[in-house]
This record gives structure tokens, C-alpha cells and sequence, in this order.
């Protein structure tokens, strides 16, 4: 079984642009929604109501390779690529059937809220562990 | 002097669709850089650091006559159009040059927060006054 | 069978704003998403490359209710709510579980694209037709 | 007198997320903003009606230092990083007064639009020599 948490998606006419492809921004928004799906997968949610830790973002990049359009069917491969004490990087593939559509990373540090300030904490490593399972990566 | 207070604007290449024009949704957004800039020019702002007060959304509508596209610099106008103990409308009229693009209405309600839930107040008196005087409306 | 088509949606982080709930523009384009996929669902797509027709927006409306927050799993029945000879109207209703979290409208005209104008034609009857069964509409 | 074109913005309200900050895939959609404002001030539009020449993009990245808030004014520095035969490559630096906000780049392709595909061609030389005079660039 190869790595990666399979996360499909269908474009909506509003993330075209008068070139009539995806908006570039767009590629960013889709990597986040497959990190979201990929901690569901994991039995988690980034977000709960009430939750003290959050998880701000880094750095991110992505390398275009061929246009998505309107109503493309298309799949993200996440995973987790890298994790440091107090961050992680996430690695995704973007395809349509077998093209390549390009290629991203996220990188995001784990932090505390209080008093509206965030502070950089630690990593979970339970979170790392489950993530990595449900990406089918080896522990 | 006619009423209404003005917000210029120019069309960002991310706010068209592949129909070559401005997404229908975005007219919504700005309807609202609008309305923050009325109450900017009333010298408020409508989400201050730890507010107390919201004005969540109720009900909005617009119809559109003639498209925006890419760099098209138009211009909207803006007016309380009413007000209730508890609510207040907004009304819009886009104009690129001398076309009319469309017009909206926005009606808010004044909101107070407290525990992570909205309950309905009455809109201070001061705030319908100081918007209806920053947009040339008589008091 | 009750009339209308259903569209199943969840929340992206990305559609909320600093209120914590889904910004109010996002609506227009959950109504579009839905629009579509009773497009599909009637074995046919609103944009077909090379397409000369197009069927720009004409007026939209939206009542909110109840917000909708970050993964919330939500479902919006649409339906044709009227038809004249050049515009349709679509009725949408939104709902999470029991809540109702809002309704709207969207009227759009049907329009033939030359030398990059739109000019209104009649709505093709058939189209009317095939989207009213997808909606479990009586003919 | 320093490299780089200025451009002014402010934080718009649906520009920020449940974390209430602006979202990450916002500050693409400031850097394209950034560029398209750097060929006006060169004066050129990146897309003039009838435009056969198109500028897909390659390849963008963001390194994230300080967020940006609701009504936030903060300034853009672009200019022109690099340049091949057929790519262009901007730098941008985003600050909020003295506060280093990120850095992010964004590459281009020059490309030719026939019969709806795209063609790498060669940039053609005024356009980077107008980019870089407007960016304060030596030659």
C-alpha cells in the first residue's frame, strides 16, 4: 500500500479565473482542505470548540505542472513529510487521473492560545502518530 | 450635496470567473468593504479588539445589470437605507462611470456577545446618527 | 417523494471568517455549487467547453437563520421555483440536520455569447425539463 | 533610493479566518494584487482585452513571520527577482510599519494563447525592462 491519505475534490466554477482555470491561490485552500480531511481520517478535528491549541502556518509553496478547470475531477495525496519538535510538513500531490497537476508542502508550528497571544509548544507526538497512520506511513 | 457615502474600488484578477467577469458572490464582499468603510468614515470600526457588539447578517440581495471586469475601477454607494430598535439596512449602488452595475441592500443586526453566543440588543443611537452623518443623510 | 435536489456540503476553515462562522458572501457560492450539481444530476453540465450559451446572474437573495461553523455537515435542497420565457428561478433551502440555517434565491438569464457579448435568448425548454425531474419536480 | 514597487492595502473583513487572522491563501491573492499593480505603474495591464500573450503561473511560495488583523494597513514591496527567456520571477516583502509581516515569490511563465492552449514563448524584453524601471531596478 503506498503512503498518502487520498483526498478527492471537483472545482467549482467560482475558483476559475478569466483564464479559465483554477486560480493559482485556489491550490492553497485545496492542500489546506486535504490537511483538514487528513486529521478527520485520523479520528481528530484541528478545530474543536474550545481548543487551546492551534496550528498557524509556516511556510507553504506549490509548483504548478498542468491547470485545473471547471468541474475537473481531481485527487490530493497528503502526507506527513517532516516533523521538527515544534512543527510539521505536510506533503501533497495533486493529480487528475494521470496527470500531474502539481506538487505543495505546508509547514505549520503547534501553538498555544491564551489571552488571544499564540506561543510555540510542542508537538503532540500522538498527533504525529495518528496522522502518520492514516496516511498509511510506516510509525 | 446627494446622500450616500462613496467607496472606490478596483477589480482584483482573482474576483473574475472563467465567463471572463466578476463572480456574482463577490458583489457581496463589496457590499461589505463598503459598509466598513462608512463606519471608518464615521470614525468606528466595526469589529474593535475585544467588541462586545456584533452585527451579524440577516438578509442581503442584489441585481445586477451590466458586469465588472478585470481592472475596472467603479464605484459604490452607500446609505442606511433603515433602521429598527434592532436592526439596520444598508443600501448599495455600484456605478462604473456612468453604467449602472447593480444595486444591493445589506440588514444587519446588532448582536452582543457573551459566552460564544449572539443575542439580539438594540442598535445604539449614536451608531445609526454617526453612520447617517458620514454619509450625508439628513438626521 | 418531496420536491427538490440535494446537495451535501461541509464546512471549509477557509469560508469562515473572525466571527467564527461561515462568512454570509460564501452562501451565494454554496447556492452555485448546488445549482451545478442539479446540472449534473439532469445529465448536464451549466459550462460545456466550447459552450454558446452562457446563463449570467440576474438577481440573488439569501435569508440567514442560523450560522453554520468550521466542519459543520450541512445539506441544501434546490428546486426550479419559476420559469419565464429568458430567466429561471432557483429556490434553494438550507439545513443542518433539524436547524435551518437559511434560504435563498437565484434568478439567472439564459444568453447566447458572440464576439464576446451575451445577448438573452429563450431558455431551452428541454433544459427546464431535466432540471425539474432532477428535482423531482412534476412536469 | 531602495528597489521595489509600493503598494498599499487594508485587511478586509472576509479576509480573515476563525482564528482571526487573514487566511494563509490570502497573501497569494496580495502578491498577484502586488504584481498587477507593478505593470499598471509600468504601464502595462497584465491582460488587456484581446491579449494573446497570458502569464500562467509556475511556481509560488510564502514564508509567514506576523499575522495580519481585521483593518490592517500594510504595504507590499515587489519587485523583479529574476529572469529567464521565457519565466519571470517576482520577490515580494510584506510589512505592517516596522513589523516584517513574510516574504513570498512568485514565477511566471510568458505564454502565447492559440486555439485555448498555452505556449511557452520568450518574454519579451520591454516588459521586464518596464517592470524593473517601475520597480526602481537598475538596468
Amino acid at each position: 500500500m503506498t503512503e498518502g491519505f487520498h483526498y478527492a475534490r471537483r472545482v467549482h466554477f467560482y475558483e476559475t479565473d478569466l483564464a479559465g482555470v483554477v486560480h493559482f491561490s485556489c491550490y492553497f485552500r485545496y492542500m489546506e482542505e486535504a490537511e483538514h480531511a487528513l486529521w478527520r481520517a485520523a479520528g481528530m478535528s484541528i478545530d474543536s470548540a474550545g481548543a487551546e491549541v492551534g496550528w498557524p502556518r509556516i511556510a507553504t509553496a506549490f509548483e504548478y505542472q498542468s491547470p485545473l478547470r471547471f468541474e475537473d475531477e481531481f485527487e490530493i495525496v497528503v502526507r506527513v513529510k517532516a516533523a521538527t519538535k515544534k512543527t510539521l510538513e505536510y506533503g501533497f500531490t495533486f493529480a487528475r487521473g494521470a496527470t500531474v497537476i502539481g506538487t505543495g508542502t505546508l509547514t505549520v508550528a503547534c501553538a498555544s492560545r491564551s489571552n488571544g497571544r499564540m506561543r510555540g509548544i510542542a508537538v503532540p507526538a500522538d498527533v504525529v502518530e495518528r496522522l502518520r497512520a492514516a496516511a498509511n506511513q510506516k510509525p
